[in-house]
């Protein structure tokens, strides 16, 4: 099926029926996740997969008490780099060029002006960076499930410094982001499922200068 | 062919060779973009689509020069709400609760409890939020044409203030945030082409708490 058709499957369920997501297709949406292009090639975040029903309690309790954090069969939770640095920008560049079998001091210039680059502007301004280079992978990974007719609820609200605590991510450089429950819908019970998809008209979304 | 050899099959296409992008195939990728998922459904963002190339020659001038600007078939820029306001939110709820068959009344709590969230976080923390949302789009739209067979170059690269003045976005209320030439690759002239893919391994980028 094409990704229009998908995208017109998908929508945002309100309700879970708690089901479990096989692995095969967790890992065909983890997969499209990994291999979202980022800025760089840097990919400055990490998934978190969890399946923990503790977990999974806890994490509803600080997210406005909604009821897919814990129907669901797994959550997915984006967690960015909390700032860029020289070396973590150098690791990245160094694991592409070995696995290209190309010199180590092939990207030296361009990690040079890059950090250049992003030095000055600030740790604010790199997590807001590395925090949408992890929305590139969220919008693939929401593709990915649609297509493998898997639920999901593109979900900002939460207390990210409780999920940041929860999860330990301070120790590990990571921001959490963004979140996405996957599962299955709950179809008599969800409101939004039979409600028509509205978007802004074409000829109003797209402004065209040929 | 499925969405996970999509990603496979793009890169981030360094030399593209002039060729026009057909109709139905661009109207494919800016579907996808349309019906992205966004924060409440505002979808609080636009796309450009120049093929004037006159305004590309410009472009390429503030975007350091990148060939693509000008050897794409078609230029697409996402152009971001510089802020929320209650009647941008009013507008778009009302959009979908009309289309729905629904009272206009039908979203007012939400709307309240909405804009009583935003209007205290200010216009910087609106902008990064709507640059997410348009992301999200951004993202599809790199989906969709690689399904489509079409070669895009995801772009930060370029000076959104000329960016913005070029366009007039200023006085539309928008802000540009990325932008992606979409075209044909140039094989023979693209340095990255046959270069291996690289991403970070799967044991790396994910952790499971299960």
């Amino acid at each position: 099926m094409a990704l229009k058709d998908d995208l017109q499957w998908r929508y945002a369920t309100k309700k879970m029926n708690g089901q479990t997501v096989p692995k095969e297709k967790l890992e065909s949406i983890l997969e499209a996740a990994r291999f979202a292009p980022s800025s760089s090639g840097l990919q400055p975040y990490r998934i978190f997969v969890i399946s923990d029903r503790e977990l999974l309690e806890k994490i509803r309790t600080f997210s406005y008490d909604q009821s897919q954090i814990t129907d669901c069969s797994h959550l997915l939770v984006w967690a960015a780099w909390d700032g860029y640095s020289e070396k973590r920008i150098a690791d990245e560049m160094l694991r592409t060029s070995r696995e290209r079998g190309l010199p180590d001091e092939t990207t030296d210039d361009y990690r040079k002006m890059l950090w250049g680059l992003y030095a000055p502007l600030g740790q604010s301004w790199h997590q807001v960076h590395s925090a949408k280079q992890a929305y590139i992978s969220f919008a693939l990974a929401i593709a990915a499930a649609a297509e493998q007719k898997v639920d999901a609820t593109p979900m900002e609200g939460f207390d990210p410094v409780k999920m940041d605590e929860l999860l330990g991510l301070k120790e590990l450089g990571l921001k959490s982001v963004v979140i996405l429950p996957i599962g299955y819908r709950a179809e008599q019970e969800d409101w939004l499922v039979n409600l028509k998809k509205v978007r802004v008209p074409r000829e109003e979304f797209v402004i065209e200068i040929a």
